[in-house]
């Protein structure tokens, strides 16, 4: 161990080489630092809103989870003994999208994290390629690079990611006998951080590439359930079922706090995943109170009735921007999740916008965590999840007079 | 994608390396499994005994982590924004060992089966050594493979893991130049499978060989609170505290089904196991539950009396195994734990009794997936933890019927 100047030992001499990649920005980073401030408005992470969660039921799914005729969900083997939440989880997506609830097996995680980092483990050999939307979630290249991936991103535009660039590299990988990717990593429905949303016709396009090279799409839908409007396309899991793992979360509509998500994937994918754990399984305590609480409510309705909620402040932050956002700036128009996406003028560094904003009162995400490659020094990420209308209003506005502010100190030192 | 004779697609053809090694069995293959039948008695699985799960301060535990006040328990973050549950562990290990509180950092994980694959994360290049005594908890096996390590078993006698034994192999190692080894794990209170506890001397030992040959321990402590007597020695941590992580677990004197773990290790340390992590952080609410039920109680007094009734267990197991046992097997004599360590007459492969016990209404563990090594096969692992006196005494009479049976059977065919 070697002792630095200090005199204190430095023990990451001793650390293993992954733990030194830039592995992207580890979600926790960013969990709610800036908002203890009540003077910031924080549009930097994506929390759901706290009067979302659905705490009177929750009592109640709590209690009877702990009742002596349950008392098996305090036992080892609870995750794999009770079956109740992946049972709702299975039917679920086979009631929504006509498929067999025999379709598939599902695996329970420490929220859609953990679903990744299983999928990294279970498939990804040094030197392995993971091929991505980009910008995509930050979290998603911390968690491949950590299991030794080398990412390769893909541009986006208004009907998601560009298949046709996908193709036109697995062709060339074929011709030149160069290595496929293992894994696609994408988030079709409300894409974090874009917004944006993946057509039909590109699913299906991206599902036959992966069919016919023998990549696995890793097709995460954490925000799939907080749709604007009735029109959704299928699962990329309905065409492609034998090559596409799609993982899920509650984090989005109940609560971040259970740590809960799944993953539904052919059958022997999900015994290799289970494999991967360390922990036999996810706790079987939390995972009763989640079923018990599922069980008690209408949940198709609390996701309709908290999707408009979203509806209402994403219109809001949209209103907003058009009305405060100088010229050269511009941003998407998401149909659901937390985030809309906007593009300032080419010299504008967020990076260095970011403290001026916090000067105005307001704070975002900068583009650069979202990128394999270095660029988006010009995006930001904007969520509208956790504010009611009037404050996004506001941050709106105070976003507006930082960029105004910033955009003219710039041309002042140009000119001077 | 290959298709195999049945038509099925073989998925496992892209799976990593890793996912192929032969890795120790995982826990969850454990998970009471034969305990399902009522007329077989399971001495095979260390659960505790589920009358001891706290359930009536537990349901007031989880009502108040629901109200309002808690809510952010619910949120992203809750885990790092609430602090109550490391600093109750830090607390305890200052007050219980006369350290500084502030001497070291706590993180808390999902149970401590997610540590040692943090700490296998953050500290093992492929090929990095990984001491242990031999045998050793099968699950540490499987996470320290599944991370890479080469393992290395060292004997134990009735004073734990034989230091000496260690020290030798350090000395040639570092004449020979060869390669030391990056982590050394133990299990040094009634150590799983054995029962057997490393004495004070011992630590000691180890403590001044971590430091020497600057090695990091990983004291695995799953069973420290369950001692049957007063006197424990100190944990090695106290000893080489800038060399060793200290593991523990709420599963056995709480309930497993928390899947609640904590290390105590050197601050920087503790932040490199958090950056490895794939979620942002252990669950909050089940953290708040847990932080409020201990709290609520008065968490020694429980301790000392779940660790009297494992006492009377053990006590029952030890008496008809002197009473049933034939001549030729021997036993530990444990000081605390969940378990006895059987070695049967050498010949005898405890795999091959294994359906021999069943047919006789009893199960076990073999020793080999407690090995690195392909030894222990005339080894078993006892349970007491999870049936009263009465029925721990029949089940050692079954099995005691048994391996006369096995071995009366054995002469016969030796004879004839």
């Amino acid at each position: 161990m070697i002792r630095s100047g200090t005199g204190n030992l430095d023990h990451s001499v001793v650390f293993a080489e992954r733990s030194k990649r830039k592995a992207g920005i580890s979600a926790f980073q960013f969990s709610g630092r800036s908002v203890e401030n009540d003077e910031i408005i924080s549009l930097n992470f994506g929390l759901p809103d706290e009067s979302l969660f659905q705490i009177p039921n929750l009592q109640e799914a709590c209690m009877r989870a702990l009742h002596a005729d349950h008392v098996k969900a305090l036992q080892y083997g609870g995750a794999t003994g009770t079956r109740r939440l992946p049972n709702f989880i299975a039917a679920r997506f086979a009631r929504q999208w006509g498929t067999s609830a025999e379709h598939g097996a599902v695996l329970v995680t420490n929220g859609s994290s953990q679903a990744l980092d299983l999928i990294g483990r279970l498939f990804l050999d040094p030197g392995d390629e993971v091929w991505m939307e980009e910008p995509t979630y930050f979290g998603a290249i911390h968690i491949f690079t950590l299991n030794g991936a080398t990412l390769r991103g893909f541009p986006i535009d208004h009907d998601g990611l560009i298949t046709d660039a996908v193709e036109e590299d697995l062709i060339h990988r074929k011709n030149s006998n160069a290595p496929m990717p293992k894994l696609l990593y994408t988030i079709p429905n409300y894409h974090n951080p874009t917004g944006l949303t993946m057509s039909g016709p590109r699913r299906e396009h991206l599902a036959r590439l992966a069919r016919e090279y023998g990549f696995y799409i890793v097709e995460d839908d954490a925000y799939g359930e907080l749709g604007f409007s009735g029109a959704v396309s299928p699962p990329i899991r309905t065409m492609a079922p034998e090559n596409t793992l799609y993982v899920s979360t509650f984090s989005k509509t109940i609560a971040p706090g259970f740590r809960l998500g799944s993953v539904i994937a052919p059958e022997q994918i999900i015994q290799g995943l289970q494999s991967m754990k360390a922990e036999g399984g996810t706790g079987g305590l939390i995972q009763e109170m989640m079923a018990n609480l599922l069980e008690s409510m209408d949940y198709d309705h609390h996701v309709r009735s908290i999707a408009a909620m979203y509806h209402a402040r994403c219109d809001a932050m949209i209103r907003a921007m058009a009305s405060c956002m100088p010229e050269g700036c511009s941003w998407t128009m998401p149909k659901g999740g937390f985030f809309v996406w906007a593009t300032l003028p080419e010299h504008v560094e967020t990076a260095a916008l970011w403290s001026c904003a916090l000067r105005h009162g307001v704070s975002f995400v900068g583009g650069q965590p979202f990128y394999v490659s270095e660029s988006g020094a010009n995006r930001m990420r904007l969520s509208f999840s956790y504010y009611p209308p009037d404050q996004i209003e506001e941050g709106i506005f105070r976003l507006g007079s930082a960029v105004k502010a910033y955009l003219s100190d710039a041309s002042r030192e140009n000119a001077g």
